[in-house]
């Protein structure tokens, strides 16, 4: 592979090992690492502050759709889980079993002791236990609906653990709401996507394609699945969240039941939605670049950090002293919905190793001060989304409101990427089975890590013929709720068709 | 027992049976369910909205004294817990093991398969699993000090679960931290302890009693443990949070170490420290009347609700608009670091029933208004924590003001109560065991309910004496902070002894 000599902070670069080139962005940036437990990640401060940027900003905007948060047990009785026979299928299979409640010293060695009547497993997800509760708290229309989130850590256990993607514990909300009517629910359902949608449009830049499941990708248990799709920068597609109206199979699973206006008891009908610390993953994958993390201003952990270049030690003070001041009149600033994240990088290490350090941490501006700066009453300015010796002069007094300013470009201009990346890989002319399987097989070649993107073909809809993609590795990620509504013929039966698909490879 | 017939909302009363009112509290406030998973509860909204308020602005404090969040994995493999041998005996013998992570179907039932090769615990606390992370995080005196904390859910297996006080799962914040000396250590140690204190008493309005813990009661594999104490209405103690001076015990279990600045390799220093869901409980059981719950303003899901009177219908829009008037210039006005907390009870129910719904909820302020309030340009006012008769007639330009001074006179007074009637039953005039042993023994003459208290009495400090107090049920809570000096006798072994102990029945 002939590669230009321009030097980058992550080995390899994305073209040279996509995969791996994540893996070193995220231990660069120092935001989780794998721990010595199988598929369990730590999240460390730098990750766990998206994270937290995550839920407070999602968090608010679930209150205000009118939802309330509440906390239900971690473990599920065995016995539960069988309640709904998909959702059983869809779970059972990969979950962490506690049979034992107890530890005792037998020959030097702890061992289980304690047997659990019935196994608990730890949830991998809440419909069942939360089921239970509602089906007490709800007995009349009165009651409805009734919005609940939870904010939880949920466990699935990973035969194949990957860092943020897919991991066996991963942190999580779910929402989980009742109605009296189908019309209702399934209204809730789309409220709840639309609400990810701007969510993640808007504070994580991630450019989504919002659409609904086929039977084949749909949740265990419902009726009908929608979901957000990205395009990561090896052209795959990334899940970042999904709504779930499930109709009345789990009330009726869990015995959720109200008396109508007419005095009738009737089956509630039930939603249920999520996002996870996935999007973090996708985060990194759809913005970093090969020297690093670069992350949107309104979700990053720090907005801004100040690097004080001090020449000779006796001008020490005065260049801090400087730095602080522009520090504070930054903090007056309101981003996001909170006092800007400044931080003044005081530590004993080179300016250049500093630089770096934030680069790969990919902090949206690096602001430099040093004599020179103080001279001019002005200071230099770095842009993560530009070329990282690429540098704006700003007069002390405009600093607040051109890094405002400056922010919102970035994260604007990050959002326009991905965007523009993405659509250049959306495929249209892609019609027959033949020429899809084509596509999605990397050809010697080519260069493999890139081959492929989203093919948007037709779908017949029949039941089964999902199969088909099985070999090529591919699945419908969605039927976008955009359908083009124009005539056409299955790309996989060749039969008449009207639906429009997004077909891809996925994390 | 003769009572006064003064009704009340929560039956039984206090008096009558301290541990039924609370549950029936809880109930009544609707804060808490049990679960049908044994000892785990369900918090719901009304609960739930207290612990956030908790954790936004415990999260403050933790984060402006220098710590970050950070997440851990919730297993923890078994062979980790052995590594400390103090630890693994305080916490194997109740924890929930994880021994299988695949259920299968064998004769129309799940039965756990895919055996762990090594079981996994859930975290019953993270030091060895935070330990190991941070093995690898420092290396040099540069990395330190380390200073971490983790929201998290947390399992001990309990036998005599009770809701909130002491639950299967519970939900906490761990601090974890490591320093390059045992000074520097212990006093995080005490700073954490002071950061509590200050919480717990400005913002819960529990007033408590901080001290060391003796050695029978400290946390297994800690060097010293630092507690809150606080009493509740039945005179018992109730441990309010911990924190933990843990020496090198878990550095060297978890190989945590560091090169000091002389190039040599050092074991770190390393603390701990936790507050609970316990906490709501302590609130509602110092706090609580017999009409139900008083919520401190500072930490109330809701601090203000409005109820409309509405005499007839066509009275009902200018009713609300008025209403919505109040309650728009309420939320313009901050209240403990966000804006006022305000709903409007716009139910279709009466009056009365929506009063005492509130009472039991234990709503700070409740303000009526009617017809006639809009009349004189006015509101009714009730405060929670006078007689519910009482009331106050407010001008409505007054209003955001005067409800700010109310809402800051009711959280004052709520601690004032709660220390007055705590400072009216520490004895000091208990100075042998015979004494303290009918002190703390209820006879039938008596009420047995109210019997006991705390006894500030001196002890020797002598190894195994505690043991002594197993009988009567009682435990040396803490060795208070704020030592005397005096000299005195022993009350247990009646050797002559200088340290103060405070001695009670603790939950």
């Amino acid at each position: 592979m002939s590669q230009a000599k321009v030097q980058s902070a992550i080995t390899p670069t994305r073209e040279q090992d996509y995969a791996e080139w994540f893996q070193q962005v995220v231990k660069a940036a120092d935001m989780a690492e794998n721990s010595p437990v199988r598929g369990c990640m730590v999240i460390k401060p730098w990750g766990y502050a998206i994270w937290e940027n995550i839920q407070r900003q999602l968090d608010e905007r679930i209150k205000k759709s009118g939802h309330e948060n509440a906390y239900f047990p971690l473990f599920i009785p065995l016995s539960y889980l069988e309640k709904e026979a998909e959702h059983v299928e869809g779970f059972a299979k990969e979950c962490a079993v506690i049979t034992h409640h107890r530890l005792e010293e037998k020959n030097g060695r702890l061992v289980p002791t304690g047997e659990l009547e019935e196994p608990l497993i730890v949830r991998p997800t809440s419909e069942t236990i939360i089921g239970e509760s509602f089906s007490r708290w709800v007995e009349s229309y009165r009651d409805l609906p009734l919005l609940i989130n939870q904010w939880a850590n949920v466990v699935r256990w990973e035969m194949r653990p990957r860092i943020f993607l897919r991991t066996t514990e991963f942190l999580w909300q779910e929402g989980h709401t009742v109605h009296s009517t189908a019309q209702e629910a399934l209204d809730e359902t789309l409220r709840m996507l639309e609400m990810y949608r701007e969510f993640v449009e808007n504070v994580l830049a991630l450019p989504v394609i919002i659409g609904e499941k086929s039977p084949g990708e749909r949740f265990p248990g419902a009726v009908s699945t929608y979901t957000l799709e990205m395009m990561m920068q090896d052209r795959k597609a990334l899940q970042g969240g999904t709504s779930h109206y499930l109709g009345q199979n789990f009330a009726k699973a869990s015995n959720i039941r109200f008396s109508n206006k007419a005095g009738q008891v009737e089956y509630g009908f039930t939603t249920s939605w999520g996002i996870t610390t996935r999007l973090i993953g996708g985060m990194i994958m759809c913005h970093g670049d090969d020297d690093g993390l670069r992350m949107p201003p309104r979700i990053a952990a720090k907005q801004i950090v100040i690097i004080p270049v001090v020449p000779k030690p006796e001008m020490e003070d005065e260049v801090w002293a400087y730095a602080e001041k522009i520090a504070s009149s930054l903090q007056e600033v309101q981003y996001a919905g909170r006092p800007l994240s400044v931080w003044i990088d005081k530590r004993d290490k080179r300016g250049g190793e500093k630089n770096w350090e934030w680069i790969k941490k990919g902090v949206p501006l690096r602001i430099e001060v040093g004599p020179r700066d103080i001279e001019k009453q002005s200071v230099i300015v770095y842009r993560r989304d530009k070329p990282h010796k690429e540098k704006l002069s700003i007069q002390i007094e405009q600093i607040p409101t051109e890094s405002l300013r400056l922010l919102e470009e970035i994260q604007s201009a990050l959002y326009q990427q991905a965007k523009k990346f993405r659509d250049g890989n959306i495929r249209r002319d892609i019609h027959t089975f033949d020429e899809m399987k084509s596509f999605f097989t990397p050809s010697n070649l080519d260069k493999p890590e890139i081959h492929g993107g989203f093919v948007l073909a037709k779908w017949c809809g029949e039941e089964g013929t999902e199969k088909m993609l099985d070999e090529l590795k591919v699945s419908i990620r969605c039927l976008p709720m955009h359908q083009s509504g124009t005539q056409g013929h299955c790309i996989l039966t060749g039969k008449p068709a009207t639906l429009d698909a997004i077909f891809a490879k996925s994390y």
